[in-house]
């Protein structure tokens, strides 16, 4: 039997008394590891992280834990190298792939280091001016941000098990709020990996980052009033998560990021080999097969003008075609495995029920794998596919695939491309593809409501711009509606949800205290 | 049988075809109007209100809603007298009590017609500076705000039928999101008139502004991805509406604004006779008797020093004694009713729950009643419970008595104090009385991360504050833990709930197109 990993809770490295569940190399199909978390003492361990890691991280000001960030970022990087070969065995994924994870783990965690520098040496922020509460300016409201006293609980999803801790604690940490995260089972061998090294590292204060590996049952009992919690994950299980007693009766803050079709939109006024048209077919076919499509920000369905679809169909699946799928350990394989046989049983699912409203355009069946056992390994290769009568394809608008699995669809006119956008019912993001600013300023606007992000991409950018997928500190991560509702992210924005806003209303005399 | 008033939806008036049910006077007895909403087509309705509303608000700027919203005020100034008329009759209310409804409701209606005036000729916010995305300066992230696409569903309490709308409807009109209000049944007269008064003036576009009375059934089923809702009322209701599917899986956004068991808080350093003292005592016996205690913001639990106990205990009492209670027709009365038989039998219940815990310091029962026969009107008296050991008193910590009702606890030091208030797991506004600046501000502080507002009373602010427990527009109204963890009001911070932000990463040329 492989090594049982540790938890780390109550500042103790403890091993679950369970037979643990074995974390899997996609592509071998060996055994690398077990998790177990049974027989942990939740509610003491959560009950540590609240008072002491909590009070501890309070007593230090922002630019105090921006310092601690920065340490952070050096740990991981000097063991950058562990980090890649634990994401090939346990992910399956190639360098590049790796890389989205790993180095968009660190970069983010760097970038609020920067920024909660900028915070400076206070405990707690203003929130705007004071406002007069009468005629008299002797009193006023004052609105200020101060860190919520309990813990930041994270529920994990397998995909990002590096970049899906750092840019939830990140910002938790340096709002002064401790983490408590529970990675996803599959890949938690990472997650606990770099939590192990931060703390072997003394630079937090104890309590103030815990990792669960295992079963996330009773999670969720140990919350109080003033916990905050972090899913990440699928629909049905953030249904669970909104039912439970702790949030529904408790009020514990909630926030979640759930199923989202995504979209790209090439504008009407595109042609078959204009630079709107080439920069999104590369994206379309990047999207597809970074990650092997396991990313929730990766494009779903594609729309084009009527009169593109054939020339779109047909350059999309030239490049997919092109795409080497196996084992990562092969140099030559651009596109590695996904996470688990589940996870395969679960695309080659969801590819059978879409192509029930669909026509297959390129068939990820017809890539031979590189250097691995298709009786064994859990790789797929890119899947468009393709629908003529968008209208009539409920089943695209409504599923999300989680695999290298993308359905293009035409529209008529810029009215119903919005429309067909908007079925599904909100989204992480979507991407748009032009060359008039204005006809482009002007779509963003109208898909900002449905969308947590509109990406646009310009002739102008096509070199620079930053991908559909790439989720960026300085933008908002998460969408409305089947996207969950949730706000991560956006620079700064992130600390609200780790903070309380509260009116003080006060004499200037007061208020003049609290800016000192 | 009283007239069966009309509900508001689909741009009709419409009766329900149910037999109603009666809203009562509560100190004559009297049936007053009935009110049904058996039969209407919910589904159409809210379409109606998302589609047509929505889109016809969406096309004016925040300047042009923000004058109908002026508009609104005038309307609503030139029915005053009817509406003070129906708040003696439905509440029971006397005019200081109904003012705080009726002219809090209009006072906030045109604050937001002001903000909203400032806002400008825009159709949607920019959130923020636009940020680099990369060393090349052309590519940027530019986070907006654009109103949601869907309808805001108000279901809203009995204790301010006036404000309770307009606090909820100007910021949600002002950002575009047509309303549906469904008004607590025992007092949904006023607010039924007041919509009526606006939709006669025919100032909004048609589904903009509906009502509902009567039975809140199935108004949560027909609720959308974008649409959000937001519910003023029990914790228990707000379990069931958290739980609701239309939230926990189609993640409708929720505002709660549940229980609230609110302190005041007398500094260590003050003593019997000081101004700070005294400042609390006025406030303290202000608050148990303002609408008869009916507010979710009244002082439920007084923190003094253990050695001021005894003096705070008399001084209070003393005022208590001094309330007249009765016909709120008599101008002799200064406090009226509760809202009917069903609360009143609830605060008795209530009272005798923390009686066993804590002793009578004034009993509310021996205020004989004014004008008012004791076996129909529903008054009661204002009751000063006291616990010596507060440690011990779960149940005046855990226990929202929604009446003229508020119990004394002595504390033995700054941070025992602290500890006591926040045993109320999450309030809407603490009050502090004391004189050094600095002690009132680290002492809001402290308060700031438990309670949505902190209202510092000290000397100089001693006659010009806005009291405990009025809800100021430009404050943060809500408060996490068991207040529900809403945010309402703010100032502008209230058309966050009503938007949706997006980051629009583009180029700066783009970027530029939406600032135009």
């Amino acid at each position: 039997m492989s090594e049982l990993i540790s938890n780390f809770l109550a500042g103790q490295w403890q091993t679950g008394n369970g037979a643990g569940t074995a974390l899997i190399d996609p592509v071998l199909g060996t055994e690398l590891v077990r998790v177990d978390a049974t027989g942990l003492d939740l509610a003491a361990g959560f009950a540590f992280a609240r008072n002491q890691g909590g009070a501890a991280l309070r007593a230090l000001s922002y630019r105090e834990r921006a310092a601690m960030l920065g340490a952070a970022v050096k740990v991981l990087q000097a063991n950058r190298d562990a980090y890649y070969e634990m994401a090939t065995a346990n992910s399956g994924t190639v360098k590049n792939d790796s890389a989205v994870d790993i180095d968009g783990a660190v970069f983010t965690l760097g970038h609020y280091a920067k920024l909660g520098d900028s915070l400076g040496d206070r405990h707690f922020m203003l929130d705007g001016e004071a406002a007069r509460l009468g005629k008299d300016p002797l009193f006023q409201s004052q609105h200020v941000m101060v860190p919520t006293r309990g813990v930041a609980l994270f529920i994990n999803a397998f995909n990002f098990p590096a970049w899906g801790l750092w840019e939830k604690a990140a910002p938790a940490l340096l709002s002064g709020v401790p983490v408590i995260v529970k990675p996803a089972t599959a890949t938690a061998w990472l997650t606990q990996r770099m939590v192990k090294d931060v703390v072997d590292a003394g630079i937090f204060p104890s309590g103030a980052l815990s990792v669960i590996c295992g079963s996330s049952a009773g999670l969720m009992d140990a919350l109080q009033p003033f916990d905050v919690v972090s899913f990440t994950g699928s629909a049905e299980t953030a249904g669970v998560i909104r039912s439970h007693p702790a949030v529904a009766q408790r009020f514990v803050r909630v926030n979640i990021e759930a199923d989202s079709v995504n979209s790209a939109l090439l504008l009407p006024d595109a042609v078959p080999g204009s630079d709107a048209f080439d920069l999104l077919v590369k994206e379309v076919a990047r999207e597809m097969t970074v990650k092997s499509g396991q990313k929730c920000t990766a494009i779903r369905r594609v729309f084009v003008p009527e009169a593109c679809y054939d020339a779109a169909a047909q350059a999309i699946a030239a490049r997919l075609s092109k795409t080497t799928v196996g084992n990562p350990r092969n140099e030559s394989v651009r596109m590695g495995a996904l996470v688990n046989r589940a996870q395969l049983d679960s695309v080659r699912a969801g590819l059978d029920y879409l192509k029930q409203q669909a026509q297959t355009l390129h068939d990820g069946a017809t890539h031979a794998l590189v250097d691995a056992d298709p009786a064994i390994a859990c790789c797929i290769g890119p899947t468009l596919l393709g629908v003529r009568h968008a209208d009539g394809a409920d089943r695209v608008h409504n599923t999300e695939v989680f695999g290298p699995v993308a359905t293009l669809l035409p529209y008529r006119d810029a009215a119903h491309a919005l429309a067909l956008v908007r079925r599904g019912q909100g989204s992480l993001v979507a991407s748009v593809y032009g060359a008039d600013p204005a006809s482009l300023g002007a779509t963003a606007l109208e898909l900002a409501d449905s969308h947590g992000r509109v990406h646009v991409i310009s002739p102008d950018v096509g070199q620079l711009h930053t991908g559909h997928g790439n989720v960026m500190p300085q933008s908002l991560h998460g969408g409305p509606g089947r996207a969950g509702g949730g706000e991560e992210l956006g620079g700064l924005r992130a600390l609200g949800f780790y903070h309380r806003r509260s009116a003080v209303q006060a004499s200037t005399t007061v208020l003049a205290s609290l800016s000192a």
